[in-house]
């Protein structure tokens, strides 16, 4: 007697359910792209306790399209621009479902090699496809390691450049005193949360103000470090960002860079988004300096069609970040871990546990090869520029900017109670769905083109329905 | 002109990827448990770059057959014995494939408000399945949150502790002078992990004596604390286990509770791997004293067939550990979120984006059933009770105690050196894998009998082979 499905009810159920997701992707574009229930809706549909008696997996499937259904907002849809990408594509759904089929924990190499080595290889593949400073490799002094998002990078950056600082004594004695944290003040919130988490506190966080085009001002940035050498603190790390979350801007890595080797600070680059567009050697420039940063980090699960959860991140000195988290419990001693001959990446993050996540990315790289990521990538930005371009020369709405890559920050000329209706009626009406940003005291909308269904067909639609709208909107322009 | 791979690929490739997966659970027995490969076997098999032009996804299966698998410990082996187990099942997987395929983000309540209602509920029903305290549910003070390891559930906890003995004050001025926490000498490394990791730094982590059952001495706990306050520090976290992983001893819950109370000290009980054997009744007075809890946490990802990752992480007092973690940049503003109606787990952890985890979870409750569930969970601890007997009525073999869920922990009488050299032999043969602990500078193997496939026979084998194994080694008895 034993309850398990039987594999040949997994054959049975795995291959509907692979039909039930081609079919979900053939129709996205048919539901309303933000989901229309309200607090509750959801809940109060699902009984109050766990069955007692199992149940059949087509009863659980119609609780899906019935019940779950309607409280999603669909990410993958082509008409989702709002917030960041979250890109998916089927190689990597594939790569993911072989994952949670074959279940093994990559906590050491030994306790499965093939997932340790497989995840180094793929990232030194990113190295040398990205143009990334080549001792981010891990056949250099550097390496890299999936985390699962910028928010864990940004955390072992941070203690990595702690412990760094302080000669690995704070992981010992907790004394952080002094230490002292810049980031402009368009930096992703998740530096902030990282600095509460590793025990600074808010208040040696510096934000350094940005200039007409939102990016930190490295003159003001040396300013703060050296009246804070002269208060006595002492400056550890710097986050700058490629591609920042409001409005894309990009923060000067190379100067920054020179200014944190100057006075002995590491550098953390987040481009968790932007960073796909290293992939095109015509958009390197925006990289440039790189080679000074201690850590990097960028999401494909953003950007790169490879689904939630996959971050990557490189160190130039992989040893910090290793004598920072390592700990080595008598339970998972093993010879080959003894002998120094393999990476165990849980001492590269907070985690123990780890899935087999590089599968996915390996099957994307594969699948789309350099020239199909170039291809779509390179398509997202045009279509973002050609947006743009709608908006520039048209009468009733303004660019924040000249998009650097992929997402438009724009307005409708009539102020921020307008911009704020506007983008509501849009979002309630569920054909498209955008977000927005505070910029000055300024609201923008924001277009974030990169879903891997979206054609030009879908940017075009989008912007006559944002142009109907606001024409049917009642408004006073201020 | 695109590269994507077609629905229709996608359906053809995904049903032979799921009988490929359903053909490994059939052939899961006849691999070796533990890979045989060397260090750097699977990565010089591996190209230096990745293709330039988009490859077959039957050449990536290929590569996945010759090149992957031979570098794969069969954690879903019937034979897997070592560590913990990392269980699995098919509606798990059929689970993660759903959410792999939506693709959401559910960071805020609206980014999917499904996302969020769904994960909610089924944390709420497992409150009740297992006995935990009532207030742990959403409706009552507390909550549950799905994390992805227990490292990062305690994370939360010190966090949240943190702050609250703090006032909220450390999280702005990094002022976390005098606190001290306290662990037995047997708490999983992820507490002194953790330690580190929020800045207070191991001199302020107080290992505890244990008695002879491994389990943490409260007197001496209670001793310690005065102590420490007499010198003026703050006790401020207490981690209990239940179920350690060395040895699945228990601490006193209740005890340490009341210890906890008394000086206003967080009490973390970790349950990781054993937490799951509080479905069936019979077992609940292991977790006696929960109530006294702020926070708890098993992991279905262990025992109860979840693919990882899935920590079930709950807290009493919900507020403390929002205020704790919460950040609202503009760009995440909404409705839903400004008038409170709302959960958004984003602030129940470190990360920021997540994925839809409560899909394969709420598939598992379903298809088990409470029934079907509580059945296996039995079986699987009667199975480590017979083979706990086995040892206990064998001349060469002894128990280090009575195992009181599914980890039994045995050795050789020939001594440390002979039973790492039966582990070493046993583990290289492949037939089955078993790990090792060290208690009191004693060598012990550790056989953790729970694997979704295991069945009585497998034990029964396990134990022959053991024997077997160790008949046949050269050993001079001490």
């Amino acid at each position: 007697m034993n309850y398990h499905m039987t594999p040949d009810q997994f054959r049975e159920e795995g291959k509907k359910l692979i039909d039930w997701i081609a079919d979900y992707y053939e129709q996205v574009e048919n539901y309303p792209v933000m989901s229309q229930v309200k607090p509750g809706d959801i809940s109060r549909q699902l009984p109050d306790s766990a069955p007692e008696s199992g149940e059949d997996f087509s009863t659980m499937m119609k609780d899906i399209d019935q019940i779950i259904m309607p409280g999603i907002t669909h990410w993958q849809s082509p008409n989702f621009f709002a917030y960041f990408q979250s890109n998916n594509s089927f190689p990597s759904i594939l790569g993911d479902l072989l994952s949670s089929g074959l279940g093994v924990q990559g906590m050491l190499w030994a306790t499965s090699p093939a997932c340790t080595e497989l995840e180094t290889k793929v990232m030194d593949w990113l190295v040398d496809l990205m143009g990334l400073p080549a001792h981010f490799k891990s056949t250099a002094s550097g390496g890299g390691v999936i985390q699962d998002t910028a928010s864990s990078a940004v955390l072992a950056a941070l203690l990595a450049a702690r412990e760094r600082k302080t000669k690995f004594s704070c992981n010992k004695t907790g004394d952080n005193s002094g230490l002292t944290a810049y980031i402009s003040t368009q930096t992703h919130s998740s530096v902030e949360k990282g600095i509460k988490v590793i025990g600074l506190g808010t208040d040696r966080l510096r934000h350094i103000p940005v200039d007409e085009l939102f990016a930190l001002r490295p003159e003001l940035l040396e300013q703060q470090i050296q009246r804070d050498l002269t208060a006595g603190f002492k400056p550890f790390f710097v986050c700058a960002t490629i591609g920042t979350t409001s409005s894309n801007a990009i923060d000067p890595i190379k100067t920054i860079g020179e200014i944190c080797r100057k006075y002995d600070i590491w550098l953390h680059v987040d481009a968790a988004m932007s960073g796909t567009a290293a992939i095109l050697p015509n958009f390197r420039s925006h990289f440039e300096g790189l080679e000074l940063a201690d850590s990097y980090a960028f999401n494909p699960h953003k950007w790169m069609f490879t689904n939630f959860d996959c971050d990557c991140f490189w160190v130039a000195d992989k040893a910090v970040l290793i004598k920072t988290l390592s700990i080595l419990p008598e339970y998972l001693k093993n010879e080959a871990t003894e002998k120094g001959a393999v990476i165990d990446y849980r001492d590269w993050h907070v985690q123990l546990g780890r899935r087999f996540r590089s599968l996915k990315l390996w099957f994307v790289l594969r699948h789309y090869g350099a020239n199909g990521l170039r291809h779509h990538i390179a398509k997202h930005i045009d279509m973002a520029q050609q947006f743009a371009h709608w908006v520039k020369t048209s009468d009733e709405f303004e660019l924040l900017n000249e998009p650097p890559f992929n997402l438009v920050c724009f307005r409708h000329k009539s102020g921020n109670e307008f911009n704020k209706r506007l983008m509501d009626s849009l979002n309630n009406e569920g054909k498209i769905y955008l977000s927005h940003a505070v910029l000055n005291k300024t609201l923008w909308l924001r277009m974030s083109i990169g879903q891997t269904q979206t054609e030009l067909k879908h940017v075009q639609e989008a912007w006559r329905l944002i142009q109907e709208s606001a024409n049917k909107s009642e408004c006073t322009p201020e």
